[in-house]
């Protein structure tokens, strides 16, 4: 079945907002068997909604609308669908419910708006209930193909998708049984990666595909296998995936859902160990990716942010004269950090990260994206220095993975 | 004129890779007054290409299109226009010279795909150079309409956009200049805001939108003019932006490309202030805000994540009797936090956050959601408490935008 992925708005369409929305769609859609015929996008009119709706339907069994559902005046995707396919709109009781739980919740009156207009939804389509935010999505069936309206707000469209849009689909064109296998590596590029599985992608049967889908500083690894007999298909998919387990045994971190936060956290779970950061350049971005995770207090009691000398003399216990010799992005430095911070913090084992963000800053010597980052406990610390880029927050972003990959490392290596 | 942009490859489609050409498309064209209509991508094929340039014009006059003319057998949109436009392909000398001295210049043969293929190019278009890599631009005029087909490497179609389809586009068509404002906002839903403008936008002049872009905790608000007369245009739009900044002037940070971390960077910068955080369920996003702008090294030296009791205790001297009678999301301890972390620090101000991120953790009396936040200096401090939703993510994020609200606020009120 073919899909059109169209976004109503025009800030999506004059760049306002970077359209990640359809990325985050082609990828469930295509996980679940789904074809990505087209995408487009169409600004806030009525005339450019019909028109982009009625050429999505050329493409596409499936037209997948994101936007324009908010309760302000220049979000009319409702009001144009609902005419469209021949109904109108009514006051939805339920809808209504939900809004008003919520901001009783908050303890706010609910402004009349959100009865007048948000809870009027069409007499003429499937409600698709909004249970992280107050836009339903909608679901009409025309002519055998399926148009479904959905909020543009990230987590609200993916809530709806995962859990109502998806499953409905696959109800109603059941297709041949598709699975995957996804592999999580990090530490090399994607065109490192992808020569190193170079041979292995020859000698795939032809029933099953690999994807590499990088994102800085990771690599995801997606095999898609379609055949018609599923136990076979998911044995076919164990095997590849245990091919590409032996010829990456260093980069691989983990599968499926995990993220590198998370498989840090178990190992930090099962070996009852705890962790803190002393960050300089990262601004503690690596203890927000470690808080991210769900219990993350179990191993986690705190960290420092040292931005100036003096709170990494201070909080740290970083000699002034190391400062003085070798400056604050040194091994020296990162190596003293660590060794401040795991009495400071009462951790086992501490991170420590200190680099030259940029975009200014830079010497000869000590270019831009230049970062030094260590892992240690009591007994023993290890440093790597890295170069990134000339991108601020590239290099904050890469920085904190890259110092979590060293900690992950670190952690196996030293407590086996 | 109406401009369509068209990007032509399943790398896009299938959500591979993130799209920003269009981005920058779309906003180097509005500012040379063009309207953008509507974007689309469609896949590698024939079909698929054919299909996509026929819907693109019926939505615009100029379709700009990007992508499929590398060296490649997957790259096809040359042939495919070239044919469609009703010519062949046939060598051009021109574009064969600049590829010889590209390669004599790196010492390396010319592969004979680039004879091949790539100066292969249509006898019936304006060839438009590439002087940053090998694939050229091409432009048809057909039935009114202006079609230019372009590399997809960013700083490939940039360059020839620049230099050479905007400078035609304009010289061809003069048209209507067209102009934005755009007003920055946070502490108050999309909705609210909208409803404290509705007799505004009711009274807003026919050439001027409004549109609203909301992101968590943020609402932009964007008017866009046109008119003939660019100067009476801009004085209309700055008319329309203070009658905004009168009516809202309790949410409005900042205007245009500022953020609420710049802006907040701004004014401790002029007031010569430094700050520094006490952070428990944010886990550090506060303090990586605060340093995503450049040269918050001036104003920033350091924060202190304090997850556990202990660490509140030892890194910010809450007392043990306090966490004990009021628990650590409470507004009690988060005044303590902020008492602790300003000599801690050694700064001005500081800013505390403590809550229930979620999704365990909540009670009847403090649920999910539940965050105390302070801010505070040597002789003054202010707290909130607010209440999110479910999302862990969110939450955290909600809260270190919610904070940095209050401090920006603290800033304005106490230092005149």
């Amino acid at each position: 079945m073919r899909t059109h992925l169209l976004t109503i708005g025009d800030e999506i369409l004059i760049g306002q907002v970077t359209d990640t929305n359809t990325v985050w769609m082609a990828q469930i859609m295509m996980e679940n068997g789904f074809h990505i015929a087209s995408k487009s996008a169409c600004g806030d009119t009525g005339e450019s909604i019909l028109q982009a709706v009625r050429q999505a339907s050329e493409n596409a069994e499936i037209v997948l609308m994101t936007g324009g559902l908010g309760p302000t005046k220049d979000d009319i995707t409702k009001k144009i669908l609902t005419a469209h396919f021949g109904g109108s709109l009514v006051f939805h009781e339920e809808t209504y419910s939900r809004i008003e739980r919520y901001f009783e919740k908050v303890g706010r009156p609910v402004p009349a708006i959100m009865r007048d207009l948000q809870s009027m939804l069409p007499d003429n389509c499937d409600i698709l209930p909004n249970r992280v935010g107050q836009a339903p999505g909608m679901w009409w069936e025309r002519d055998g193909r399926i148009y479904v309206s959905m909020p543009g707000v990230p987590f609200e469209m993916q809530d709806i998708m995962e859990n109502q849009v998806v499953p409905r689909l696959k109800m109603r064109f059941p297709g041949r049984p598709i699975a995957h296998r996804t592999i999580l590596t990090t530490g090399e590029g994607e065109s490192t990666v992808a020569r190193r599985l170079e041979n292995f992608e020859e000698n795939l049967p032809e029933n099953i595909k690999l994807a590499f889908l990088p994102t800085l500083m990771q690599v995801r690894l997606r095999l898609t296998g379609i055949h018609d007999d599923p136990v076979f298909l998911e044995k076919q998919l164990d095997e590849e995936a245990s091919k590409i387990h032996s010829i990456l045994p260093d980069i691989i971190y983990g599968v499926e859902k995990q993220t590198l936060e998370s498989v840090i956290g178990d190992l930090l779970t099962a070996k009852n160990l705890t962790v803190g950061t002393a960050e300089s350049c990262t601004g503690g971005h690596v203890a927000q990716l470690l808080t991210s995770v769900v219990g993350a207090s179990a191993y986690f009691p705190g960290s420092i942010v040292a931005y100036s000398y003096e709170m990494k003399q201070k909080m740290l216990g970083v000699s002034p004269t190391t400062l003085e010799r070798t400056g604050a992005v040194s091994e020296e430095t990162v190596r003293e950090m660590v060794a401040g911070a795991i009495p400071a913090l009462g951790v086992d084992i501490a991170v420590a990260i200190s680099g030259i963000a940029g975009p200014g800053g830079g010497t000869p010597e000590k270019p831009v994206g230049t970062v030094w980052m260590a892992v240690g406990n009591r007994e023993k610390t290890v440093a790597q220095k890295m170069i990134y880029g000339r991108d601020r927050q590239k290099n904050i972003h890469m920085s904190a993975v890259g110092a979590l990959g060293l900690l992950r490392k670190f952690i196996l290596e030293n407590y086996a």
